[in-house]
This record gives C-alpha cells, structure tokens and sequence, in this order.
C-alpha cells in the first residue's frame, strides 16, 4: 500500500505528449512526479514536480534519474536498457519490467517473440544491413523497419521494388514482408501485478499513407464482432506471455483474407488511446497508473463513440507553431482539444490531437473532416 | 486570438481543489500558470508553472500578483477586491469580472441582486450583528449567513428556536427564513464575452445534514423536466444579468410546493460540477477556460449518468492522511478517485471526491452507499 501523499516519487522516462497525459492524471493520487527528457523544453516541462534534462541513451543519467525515485515508468521505449536492470537489481521498482522493455524495444527480438508464442505476425526475415536487405530482394513489397529507435513514423521504409534498395537502412532491422492490409485496428490492455487485466475495446486507426503516422481513428471499431474478439483475444495472451505490469498497446493489421496480424506492440499510453480520456469510463493514463501502483483496473467501457484526429504540423511551416482555425475547430460539437505544448512546428510533426464524442457514427466522420478542414498548425 | 504557446500566462488566486483540476485542464491550451493561495503547499503547489504564496485578502499581494500575468481569474471568491478593480483600470483582463465578484462575494449584495432582478429567492433580512437577529426573532427558524468569507460549510448556522441565538454570527449577514426543501439541486452555466450561454444539466445534491456539504449528486438530477427547465431558465436568467465571463454555479432549492428559489451562486467552478470530468462533452473545468480566454463554449451534454461522492476527513482524526479502503473503493465498475492533494486531514474536510459512472441510476445510488461504506480517510 503506497502512502498516497505526494512523497511518494514517480519517474517518467520520456517527456512529450504521451508523458504529458499521464502529467495530467497524477494529481488524482497525489503523486510527486519527476521526469526525464533530452530536450530542454518539451511537452511536459512545467507540469512535472521535477523536470530534468538528460540523454534517455545515457547509462549514468538514467540511472541518477532513477534512484531518485520510487517507483519508475516509461513513456517512450527507447532508453538505456542497461541502466534499468541495475536500477531494478538495487531494488527500485520498475513498470513495465525492463525485461519486457527489452523484448519490446528492438522489432526484432519483438518479432521473434511473436513467433515463439505463436502470435500471428507479417513473414519477416532479420537483416543486419542494406547489403542483408539486396540478398532478400524476393521477399518485396516489405517494409524495412530499424530494429532500435523508430519512433512517430520513423525507422520505417516502404521498399516497393528492387528499385527501392538505396533507401533501405543499412542498420540491423527486419525486413517484413506487406500485407495486403484492410484495417489497422489497436487494442490497448493492462495488467497490474496481481495478474489482472483489462482490454480496451478495439478501435480503428486510419493512417496517413504519406508519413506512416495515425491520421484519425474511430473509437469502438466498426469490423465485425468476431475479428473484434479475436484482436481482444490476441492482445490478452500477449498481455499474458509478456508479463506485463502496465499498459501493453497492440497494433494489428486485418488482412483481406480476414486474418488478423499483430503488427507491434507498445508498453506504454498509446496514439490510440487518447480518446479514452474523454469517452470511456478510465483513460488509459489512469488505467496505467493503477496498473503500476498495484491497485484494482478501472473499467474500460466506452460511454460515448469518437473521433481523435492528430493535429500534425502543416508542410511548408517551421517555426513558433499558430494554430489557425482554432475557433471554428471548438464549435464543433464534442470536441476536445488537446494542445502538447511544441513552441515549435515542422512538417508532420505531432503538434496536438482532437477528440470528437458523438453517438452517431456517421456526424463522426463528417466532423473528423471537417477538424482537417478548419484547422491548420501553420508558423 | 491567444498566442496559444507557453507564453501566455493565466493566473488564478485560489490554489486549492478547484484550482487544482482547472490546471490539470490548462496542458490542453498550453496555458503557463500562476496561482496565488495563503498556504504554504496547498491542492496546487507542484501542479502551477509557479506557485505563490501570499494572502488573497491582502491588496498588494494579489496587485502584485495579478500584474505579472495575462488573464487573471478565480478559484475563490473570497479576495481583495479592491485590488482587482486596480488591475482591471491597468488593463489586465479578469474573468469573471471585478464587478461580478463584488456582488457575490458579499450574500448580502447577492440577496439584493436576486430581489432586483425578479430572481425567486428564500425571504431574507440584512443583519449587521447578533443584536440584530435577536431582533428578528419571529424570523425563526432561519439560516444566519455572513456575508463575506464562508466556505465549504463554514460561515453558515442553522437557528431552530429562540435558544439558538447564541450560535448566531456578530458580523454583517444574512438571516434567512428556512424554507421546507424537497430537493437542492445546481445548474452551472458558462459564458464567454460574446455573449454565448451554455448550461450544464440540473444535478441533484444530497447534503450532509450535520455540516452543511454534499454529500454526494446525482446527474443528471431526476426531478421532472418542468422542474429542470424553470432551473435551467434561473441559471441562464441570472447569468445573463450578471453578464458574467466565466462559470456562474447556480445552487437552487426546490421546495416542498414546487417552487425553485435560489439559494446562492458562485462564479467559478463548482464542486457540483465535478463530475464532468467524467461523464459530460466537456468538463466545467475546460469549460470555464474557453470563457475566459473568448473561446466558443463546449457542449454540456451528458454521455452517462454519474454520482459524485466527496470525501471528508472522518472526524475523530487529524493529521497526516491515510486513505483506507482505496483498493475496495478502486474495484467499483466505473469509479474514478481524486485525491487533493492535502497532506493533513481533519474531520469533515474536503480530501478528494470519487466519481462513479453506470448507466444504471439504482445501481448509481448501490455504489454511492458503497463508496461510502469502503473508504475512510483517517490518520
């Protein structure tokens, strides 16, 4: 039982948006938060008890980050794995367990994962370098994905044909092969460490085929029933062979033919769950808290169908970002704004994110075009 | 049109719960925040870019203050007001309006207001000392309010008989003739300096008889619509009188004949309003920020039907606070803690609130009589 007064330290690891949510649910348990970010001036500086400035990669940082604190969490995946199990061996409780950081951090122990527990994944093959991917020129259309450090649609190539090769990483990675892909739908589940767990009902993630990034999704998925099922049934064993303590975020691809492929996995608050906060009966921010701090899961019901729709930087602009169409933007009925604090934009980048509750699925999708009609992040 | 970057400083003077969730709102519109309260680690210490303690009575205190932000507004009306006329005349914006807080801070201009603007209202008459309500003893039984300073059940005495006269104030009040109340129920309506009127949905308050705080609210209310109507056409009547920028609570009781009197309002979120959070388009906390800033208002539609408990320190204890029962309290579908954040409890305090939602209203009041029985804050 934690003490519930505000001396009871949360590190986050990882400053930005995602950390900034969960910023924002921390006070309904009186935690004192520290976070720790590379940048100077990111999303969550100013909302933490704490902000310290440091490289996520850097084996001394981390570790004096985290032996300042109680218990540790993450929200971007991407840190010195190294320094986490020896914070862990010295006794500072780690959630998600760096052991699961570790599997889910390089896309190719991941895939390998997959494969071991029997998880349907895309055909891949692991390439060490440019030089790996030219010897598997059979296995096109593939994506090349960076093993380490991919991030907001980053470290992925789309290698159509051979005449693609030259944009090809020459880093160690997995070269998958493309599916011909009819939905991308996410389940985000958790796990406490008494064992329970809870699923998100699934939702429907359209992507921007330019940037590889979400463009908007729907909030609960419109597919069928039982490919619904089976994306709760997937996301529930993985939940489960992971080990997880925390939120597991489970990308998948419906194929087709029907099938249905877990593209990849997050320990962490996701892009897909921003909704939760205003249309279910937990967010997932709370429900990650309650997960690492051991207490009972909330429930996940969707009270209200949405629309979240990211507001990503405008092409052609970098600089102090302006958000033109603001005002016609909140005339929209249901909607909700949520702004990351970026004093700068630049193409593509992900500036802030809408959410639109509606209970008509239909006014749904004609207000999520009508939120990319009025609003542009501009400098 | 607000920079909407980190620049733009709100301040609030207040710093306690109501405080506290209105920042937690604040990320969204990447506000950079002040807040001025008495205490030296009160709800808000940690949670505002800046954090600063002084008297709220004091004049210099909140001129100075108020100087160094933007837009200045409330979370209490309890502050000099003189102070705040000086900042308006040097061209600080202040939401709600000096004006409109001169009125409300004072029940005795507040009463006067109503009588002026047609407003139904208990009878009433101005006293400025306990000789003065032992003149009105054929008033009896009354409530003796003061005029300026209560808060959160403080400044209010319940006078049955002759017997009870010396309970009653020495200061500058109200005394107010009981009325036989069927029901209390609250309407929150927001403006902003357009002009633009939106009103919450009536919620039903059940009060704690023996300290005068509600105990817990059900909403929306489940009196019959006439009724409703008549509040919600109060709150929009008065709201539009005061011309008010900003939340205006209404909190009216309706009577065993029928008849709806308004009891008192304030201009500033509400601990009626808390569950909106959850269960409503938009939150009185999001709500009151597009007010202030000259944003269109949101959408006050509720998306489920919620309770919202409060949870007072258990009397017997003071001292630092132990939550007991959390767990029970956590495992209740669809319930949602926060905690404020205050370090010492005593009987009767506010600590936190919990809000359940479940689209069953009898399952609604099972949970509320639960949430009551599992939890305990004590010491």
């Amino acid at each position: 039982m934690k003490a519930f007064y505000r001396n009871f330290k949360l590190g986050i690891i990882g400053g930005g948006q995602l950390g900034r949510m969960l910023l924002q649910a921390c006070p309904n348990y009186n935690l004192y938060t520290r976070v720790l970010d590379p940048s100077k001036d990111g999303p969550c500086k100013g909302l933490a008890n704490e902000y310290v400035q440091g490289s996520l990669q850097d084996y001394a940082t981390v570790y004096a980050f985290g032996k300042q604190v109680d218990l540790l969490t993450i929200e971007i995946e991407n840190v010195n794995i190294d320094a986490l199990y020896q914070l862990e061996t010295e006794g500072i409780e780690i959630y998600p367990q760096p052991r699961v950081i570790e599997i889910i951090q390089d896309k190719r122990i991941q895939k390998q994962f997959y494969l071991d527990q029997d998880i349907p994944t895309a055909e891949f093959v692991l390439v060490n370098n440019r030089k790996d991917v030219e010897a598997h020129t059979k296995f096109l259309p593939a994506y090349n994905k960076l093993g380490k450090g991919g991030y907001d649609g980053g470290g992925v190539v789309s290698l159509r044909t051979i005449n693609d090769i030259d944009k090809a990483f020459d880093d160690p990675g997995v070269l998958e092969k493309t599916v011909d892909v009819d939905a991308e739908i996410s389940v985000i589940a958790a796990r406490n460490a008494l064992g329970e767990i809870r699923i998100f009902p699934p939702v429907e993630c359209v992507f921007n085929p330019n940037f590889n990034l979400v463009d908007y999704l729907i909030a609960p998925s419109l597919l069928p029933k039982d490919i619904q099922q089976e994306a709760e049934r997937l996301a529930r064993k993985l939940t489960k062979s992971l080990e997880i303590v925390g939120l597991l975020a489970v990308e998948m691809f419906v194929t087709k033919g029907g099938e249905i492929l877990v593209n990849e996995v997050a320990p962490r608050p996701h892009n897909s769950g921003h909704q939760t906060i205003n249309a279910n009966d937990t967010s997932q921010y709370e429900q990650h808290l309650r997960a690492i701090l051991g207490l009972p899961l909330g429930s996940t019901k969707i009270n209200t169908p949405s629309a979240m729709v990211n507001l990503l930087g405008e092409e052609g602009y970098t600089g102090p970002a302006v958000y033109e169409g603001l005002d016609e933007l909140l005339e929209i009925e249901g909607s909700n704004i949520f702004l990351y604090g970026k004093e700068i934009t630049k193409p593509h980048r992900k500036m802030g994110h809408v959410t639109i509750l509606n209970n008509d699925t239909h006014a749904l999708k004609e207000h999520v075009r009508l939120v990319k009609k009025v609003i542009r992040v501009i400098s």
